[in-house]
């Protein structure tokens, strides 16, 4: 873990860089947001903690009224289990023996659940539950349409919750379907189409393992881009949304961006001003994730952020004031959570002064 | 930091996944390799450590004859030198006085030199150097041919390096002349014909110096696309290719690909086999950078990494065997650099089995 670049007190600009800034006004006002979005729909929120890696960030969720947290990966549950976060859903599938023995010993200290596509996944479960001594709730993912994970909705999914429910270790727990490639369609008539398609899926699934005597206590999904539309939808009870609490460039480029405040910001200095018309920035790739569009520079209009390599960003000069060598800007990532990823701390600013560090305390918890 | 992913003496079948996987044989053959390759030249090798960020493999690289390291930031040269490796040069502009003072420091304890491409860092990094009492090299940037850091050579290089020469505190070093776009280039001419520009553009300087009595005690440049080129020059002393010891599938794609063997790979889990046709991994873009090009997978044929979202991969299968339920893959990573920063452990194995874990002790070095 790296020494942190700020301290307490500090005014913003004295902040080392790269650094990963939270503006907790911001912040703040999208977690209130959310809260009064979701508020009228009955709908619960169980924020997703992949892009924040943080049990400080999930706990404020929390305060706010999310009643949990999702996770990809058994080493994100732990990080919040152990930062005393109480119920976490792995929205994922986990593959191997060691991985699960990991999971399953959550279960002392926290309610953890799980999501399986096959078969063979479940007695695997079961295995590292009975070796845990614990029972565990399992949740079947269903392929609402992005061809990634899931079985089909229906009948292949009832199937594997009777395997699910008649299990000792196991108790079913509901569904996971999540339309990820849903949540950057530009368009809100793609969406709508696209959500449609997976909230009918889901109803289905629903309404056939409500036969079989088979209730789901979770019908989780959705994203940033569209909870609204799942949370109208009278089928699901949990939305996942994570990015809300950020807001990166990717999901303001939706039309009708979802009316979040841009809240995460990587913090760069400039380095060389030695070409013309370019200001060269301490923040390449390896400090802000370039896989959904180049990063923004956050209210400095005439500057573009134009090529990223390793260590350097090449800020191209078009207007406005340039910058001088030293001077620092803040960046908007075009993706917030693989950028989080790559820091271990937050500072968190109000009113150009920093306020606290916080650990990503998850960061880099690849397995 | 993360627990390791590994133990000693294990299957390399039973790693934790994902994991950064190192081929101690193929590459020790790319040590061997580079060494070879340099050794009728007579220019020197000093191996650039952002692409391994590892004190381990830097001692490994000198003892088969670099002269010493190249780094792009303090956090860098500060895992270097704690881990004690003698000669480092930050082949970089470095702003702001707390990292100043931190490279500094170092001094004390290691050969250090650094680069300027302005007069204002000319008199930063003396302020550093006074407080710390030290006496520093700095080294000129040079623009060749990137156009994103460096002085023009000739003439602004040498009122530069007057500047330099004049303070007790400071040593003029030479010049760095690194053709960072010439290297991935896709045909041997276009190259050619890049370096020629670089190498013509160094010798001018490094002759307009010599006229002013300024000797060159480092001329340094060059990558794993195009080193042949400087090390036959004449002009360039000093190589700092970084990559050749991992070898990653971007610069495979080059025609005429440097002779390195692929020795860097993410080993990754198939964690669905729900979607016919698919298999979806568990290493996504948090897990392999894929800003230079998708992973390859890695002596499978038939198989192919056709999209990447936060933690999962898609893997199309194309032909060959089909991939079961928690197998095991070798992915080559499309960039090294940025794959390895994602990862705080190194294993290296052997035969099938795990021989050692290395930390990436310089991981998430971001100032």
């Amino acid at each position: 873990m790296q020494p942190p670049p700020a301290e307490p007190g500090m005014p913003e600009d004295e902040v080392d860089t790269p650094a990963l800034l939270l503006d907790l006004d911001a912040f703040e006002a999208n977690l209130d947001m959310m809260a009064s979005l979701l508020a009228p729909t009955g709908t619960r929120l169980r924020a997703h903690a992949k892009t924040h890696k943080s049990s400080v960030i999930a706990k404020l969720q929390m305060a706010r009224g999310a009643i949990g947290q999702c996770v990809q990966k058994v080493a994100e549950a732990e990080a919040l289990a152990w930062g005393g976060i109480p119920d976490i859903l792995v929205s994922n599938q986990v593959v191997g023996a060691r991985k699960l023995a990991r999971f399953a010993a959550l279960a002392h200290i926290a309610q953890v659940a799980i999501c399986v596509d096959d078969a063979e996944q479940v007695a695997a479960i079961e295995a590292a539950a009975e070796a845990a001594g614990v029972r565990i709730p399992v949740l079947i993912e269903i392929d609402v349409g992005a061809a990634r994970c899931g079985v089909e909705p229906g009948p292949p999914a009832v199937a594997l919750a009777e395997h699910i429910a008649a299990s000792k270790q196991l108790r079913f727990g509901g569904i996971q379907a999540y339309q990820g490639s849903a949540q950057h369609q530009r368009t809100p008539e793609q969406r709508a189409a696209s959500i449609a398609h997976a909230v009918e899926s889901s109803r289905r699934t629903v309404e056939q393992l409500r036969q079989r005597g088979l209730d789901c206590s979770i019908v989780g999904g959705a994203g940033t881009g569209t909870f609204r539309l799942e949370a109208a939808s009278g089928v699901y009870t949990e939305i996942q949304a994570g990015s809300y609490a950020f807001m990166d460039a990717d999901y303001a480029r939706n039309s009708d961006a979802p009316p979040f405040r841009h809240a995460l910001f990587v913090l760069a200095t400039v380095m060389s001003r030695a070409i013309p018309g370019v200001a060269v920035v301490d923040a390449g790739h390896k400090a802000v994730a370039i896989d959904s569009g180049l990063p923004l520079v956050w209210d400095r209009p005439g500057l573009r952020y134009a090529g990223a390599s390793d260590e350097h960003g090449k800020i191209l000069i078009e207007g406005g004031t340039p910058p001088g060598l030293g001077e620092k800007l803040r960046l908007v990532p075009g993706h917030c959570d693989p950028t989080v990823d790559r820091y271990d701390w937050y500072v968190g600013v109000r009113g150009g002064r920093v306020e606290c560090l916080w650990p990503v305390s998850a960061r880099g918890g690849m397995a």
